[in-house]
C-alpha cells in the first residue's frame, strides 16, 4: 500500500487492520490530503502481528503523529490497543464486514473501558476521522495549527454553500 | 450548575442537554481536574434553547476553549449541532437515558454525516471523554501540550500499576 | 431542487438534509399533489447550514406554512431541530443510509425528549409523511380543512376498493 | 378510568389498551390540560374489544374529535388501526412492557403501510403526543388555533427560560 | 388472486395484508396442497379495509375453517386483529419488508397481549404455517385427522430420508 | 414439580427445560385449568436428559396428548427439538433469562427451518400457550372440541366484557 | 456429499444442519486440511434426522473423533444437541441464512445453559472453527499434537509475515 | 486475587481484564476445581497493561498452560488479543457490563478475523467456560486426558439425572 501524501514528516498516522479496509479507508487521507496534512498509511493488524502494533503504537508519538486513526472491523481491536500503547488521541472507524452492517465492529471501539479512549466516527466514516483529525492538529497552539483552523473554516463555510446551492 | 474549576481561563467545555445528564458528565469534569485543565460547565439544550446552543458553539473557540465535550441522551442532537457550528474537535458523550440502554443515544451521536464529526466515547462514558479532551491538548504544539503529554504519561503507566497489582 | 406544486402559497414545507434524500421524499411531495395540498421543497441541513435551518424553521409559521415535514438520515437531527423552533407540527421521516436499515434515522428521530415532539412516520415512510399532514390540515376548522376532509374520505374509501379488488 | 378534564367537548380522545397504560399515558392528558384543551379518556383495547375499538374510531371525527392518542405496548395495535378508520390524526405512543423496552411497541407503531400513517412519538413519550397535539391544533385556521398558536409560543419560550436557568 | 385448491370446503383460510405478500404466502398453500387439505387465499387489509377483516375473522369458524394463516409485514396487524375476533388458531408469518429483515414483522406479530394468541412462524416462514396448520388439523378427533396424522409421519420420515441421503 | 391438574387423561403436555421456568410457565397451565383441559407438567431438559426429550416427544401422540407445550430460554432448543419428534403442534414459550430480555430465547425457537414448525408464542406468554392449545383442541372434530369452542367464546366475551368496563 | 480428506481415521467431525451451509462450513475442511488433519464430513440435521444426530453425537468420542465442529443457521440447535450427548469439545459455528445476518444463528449457538457448552466462532467463521479444532488437538499430549504445536506456530508466524508484507 | 487451586502446575489460566470481573469469572475456575485441574488465576488487562498482556500469552503455552480462559466486557479485547500470541485455544467469556446486557462484550469477543479464533461461550457463561476447558484437556491423549473424560461422562450422567429428579 502506497502513502497518498507524504512529503514532509507525517502528522497522522492512518492503520488498518487489514488492506481490504483500504477502499474504506481511504477517505481519511483523501480529506486529510484536502487540508494539506501529511500522512502515513500502513496494515497493522492488532491479531496478525501484535508485536508490531505495539511497537507502531508505542513508537508513534516520538516518531512525529499527533493523531492516529484506525480503522476495523468485526472484533475490532486495532484502535483500542493503540489507544492503550499511545499517549496520543486514537480516532476508530467501524469499518462494515459482510454480516451485522458494522454494529460489532462500531461496539467493539466505541464501549472502550474508563481509562483509555478511542474518539469513535461512523459506521465506514473515514473521511470523517480525517476531518477529525484535521479539527484535532488546529485546535492547538503555532502557526500550523493557525492555518488548519483557517482553512476548516472555510471548510465548513464551503458546506454550507454547497447544500445551500442544492436547496436553491 | 456550579463549574468545578474555574481559576484559569477554560480550555474545555462541558456541555449537557438537561442538568439531570450531570450524574453521567460529572466524571468528566473529574477526569480534567485530575489533569489541571480547567473547564466550563454549562447546560446547553439544542432543543429547548438553540439560540444558545448555537451561540455556545459558534463562540467557543474565540472564548479560548480548544475541545468541547457534549453529553446528551435519547435523539442526542447536541454534540452534532454544536460540531456543526465550531471548527473544534467535538467530543460526544452518549447518556443513557430510561430505556433502550443508551444505544438510541450512540447511535444518534455517532452516525453523523461526512464533513461533521463528534469523536464519539462510549455509552455513559464521560470520564473517557475527558482523557480523551487531555489527549487532545496534550497533542499539540507549545508548554502546555508538553505538560499534559508528561502528566498522560504518568497516568497511562499508573493506570497499568493499579491494573497489575490487582493480579498480583 | 425544483418545487413539486407551488401555484398558492405553499402550506407544507418539505425539507431534507441532502438532496440525495430526495428519492424517498418525493413520495411526500406526491400525496400531497394528490391531495391538492401546494408544497414547498428544499434542502435544509441541520449540520451544514445550520443558521438556514433555524431561520427556516422559525419563519415558517409567519410565512404561512402550516406543517414541517423533514426526512433526514443516519444522526437525522433536521426533524428534532426544526421542532425545537417552530410551533408548528413536525413530521419527521428516516431516511435510510447504507447500514443498519435505517434504524439510526428512526431512534435519532423518535426518541425526542419531553417538551419537543416530532411525529415520527415510518423508515422511509415519506408517502405516509405526506398524508399525514394532510389529515392535519383536514383536522382543523374552515373551508380548505373541509374541503380535505373529504378528500381524505375518498381516499380512505379508494385504499379499501383497491385492496379488495386484489383480494377478489 | 375517569377523564381528567371534560368541562367542554372534548378535541383530543385519550385511547389506550389497557389501563395498565394510563401511568405512562396520563402525561398526553396533563400537558393537554396545560393547554386548556378538553380531552376524553378511555381503555379501547384493538384485541379485546376489536368492534368498540372500530367504531370508536370511526365516530371520532363526527363526535368531534380533531386528534386522537393512542398508546399501546408490546404488538401494539391500537394506534394502526384506529388510524385506519378515521380521517383524524392518530398519534401513537409506544408503551413499554416488561420486556424489550418498548423497542416492540415502537416498531409494532411507526412501521404503518403506506396510506395509512400514525404520527409516532418516542418510547413511553406520552407527554410529548399531548404537546403534538396541541401543535396540530394550533397549526389550523380560527380562534381556538389562534390561541393555542400564543399558547405554544409561550409554552416554548418557558422551555428555553427554564432550561436556561439550568446553565446560569 | 385464485385460490389455489378449493375443491371442497376449505379448512383453512390464507390470509395477507397486500399482494405484495403472496411470493412469501404461497408456500403455506404449496405445503397445504401437499397434505390434500383444501385453502381458500384472500387478500384482508388489516389497515385498509378494516371492516371486510373483521367480517372475514368473526364469520371464518361459520364459514367452516378451522385454521387462519395470516401474513403481514412492518407493522403487522393482520394476524393479531384477526385472533381477536376469532376463536379458531391463528398462525402469523412475519412477512419481511425492505427494512429490518423482518424484524419489524416478528416483534409485531408474536408479542401479542394475554389472552390473545398468535402461533408465529419464522420471518417468511409461510411452508411451516402450512405445515403448523396441518399438524393443528391432524391433532383434532375424526377420520379426516387420522388420515392427516398418518400422512404427517410419512412427511416427517421423508424429512429425514430426505437430510440422510444428503449425508451419505 | 406437581402436575396442576390431572383428573383425567392429559391433552396437552406442558414442558420446560429447567424448573426454574415454572414461575412463567405456570400460567399456562392455569389458562388450560380455566377452560378444563387435563394437563400434565414436566421438566424434560433438552441439554441434560435429550433421551428422555426425546422419548418424551415420541411418545406424546401415542400416550394421548394432542398438543405440546414447550418453554425454553437462552438458547432455547426444546420446543424445535420436540417438534422434530412429534407430529403434534408444539407451542413455544421463550422465557427470558437475566440478560437480552427473551431476545436469543425467542430467536432460537421461532426462526425453525422449513420442515418442522413451532407455534412461538410471545417473551414471557406462557397464558397464550395455554390459550393457543385451547384454540388448537377446540377447532377439531367431536364433543370436546365443541364444548371448548363455546368456553372460547364465552372467554373472548369476558375478555371484551373486563376490557370495556375499565374503560367506562 | 464426500469427505475431503479421509485418507487416515478422522480426528474431527465436521457436521452440518443442511447440504445448503456447505458453501460456509467447506473453510473448516480446508483450514484442517492444511494441518493435516483427517476429517469426516457429514449432514446431520438436528431438526430432520434427530435419532441419527443423537447417535452421531453419542458414538463420536469411541470411534475416535476428538473435537467436533458443527454449522447451522438461524434457530440452530445442531451444536448444542451434540454437546449435550458427547463429552467431545463441540465448536459451532453460525451460519448466516436470508435473514437477520446471522444473528439468530449465533445467540441460538452461543447462548448455551450452564453444563454444555459449546465453542462458537463468528457469523460465517468456519475457518476459524478449523483453527480452534486445531489449536484444540495441538494443546494435548503426544507426538501427533506436539506436531501440530509447531504447524501452529508457523501459521501464526505465516499470518503475521503476509499482514506485515501488506503494510509494506 | 488468590488463585483458587494451585497445589500443582496449573493447565488452564483464567485471566479477565479488571478484577470487577471476578464475580463472573469465578464460576470457571469452581468448574475446573470440581474437576480436580489446577488453573491460575490472573488480572491481565488488555488496555491497561497490554505489555504484561502480550507477555502472558506468549509465555502460557511454555509455561506448561494448555488453555487460557479470558473474560471481559465492552470493547472486550483480551481474549481475541491473547489468542493472537498464543497457539493455546482461547475461551471467551463475554462479560455484560452496565449497559446493553453483554451484547458489545459478545460481539468483540466472538467476531474474529479469520486465522485467530476465540471459542466463545454465553454472556456472563464463565462456568461453560470452564467444562468446555476440561472438555478440551479430555479430548487428548494420555492418562489425565482419560482420567477427565470418565469425570466428564459422570458429570453428563450427573446432569441427566438432576435434571430429571426435577422432573419426576
Amino acid at each position: 500500500m502506497s502513502a497518498p501524501s507524504e512529503n514532509t514528516a507525517p502528522l497522522v498516522g492512518i492503520v488498518m487492520g487489514s488492506d481490504s479496509d483500504w477502499p474504506t479507508m481511504e477517505a481519511a487521507a483523501d480529506a486529510l490530503a484536502e487540508f494539506g496534512v501529511p500522512v502515513e498509511v500502513d496494515v497493522v493488524s492488532a491479531h496478525r502481528m501484535p508485536t508490531e502494533m505495539i511497537e507502531y503504537g508505542r513508537g508513534a508519538a516520538a516518531r512525529g503523529l499527533r493523531v492516529i486513526i484506525a480503522g476495523a472491523g468485526g472484533a475490532a481491536h486495532l484502535p483500542g490497543m493503540l489507544a492503550s500503547v499511545t499517549p496520543l488521541p486514537v480516532i476508530g472507524v467501524p469499518v462494515p464486514l459482510r454480516y451485522l452492517d458494522g454494529m460489532d465492529s462500531l461496539l467493539s471501539i466505541v464501549q472502550m473501558p474508563a481509562g483509555v479512549p478511542v474518539a469513535t466516527v461512523s459506521i465506514g466514516g473515514a473521511r470523517n476521522a480525517g476531518l477529525l483529525a484535521a479539527r484535532i492538529l488546529a485546535s492547538g497552539a503555532g502557526d500550523e495549527a493557525a492555518r488548519l483552523r483557517g482553512r476548516m473554516e472555510e471548510f465548513q463555510a464551503e458546506l454550507g454553500r454547497v447544500a445551500h446551492a442544492k436547496g436553491a
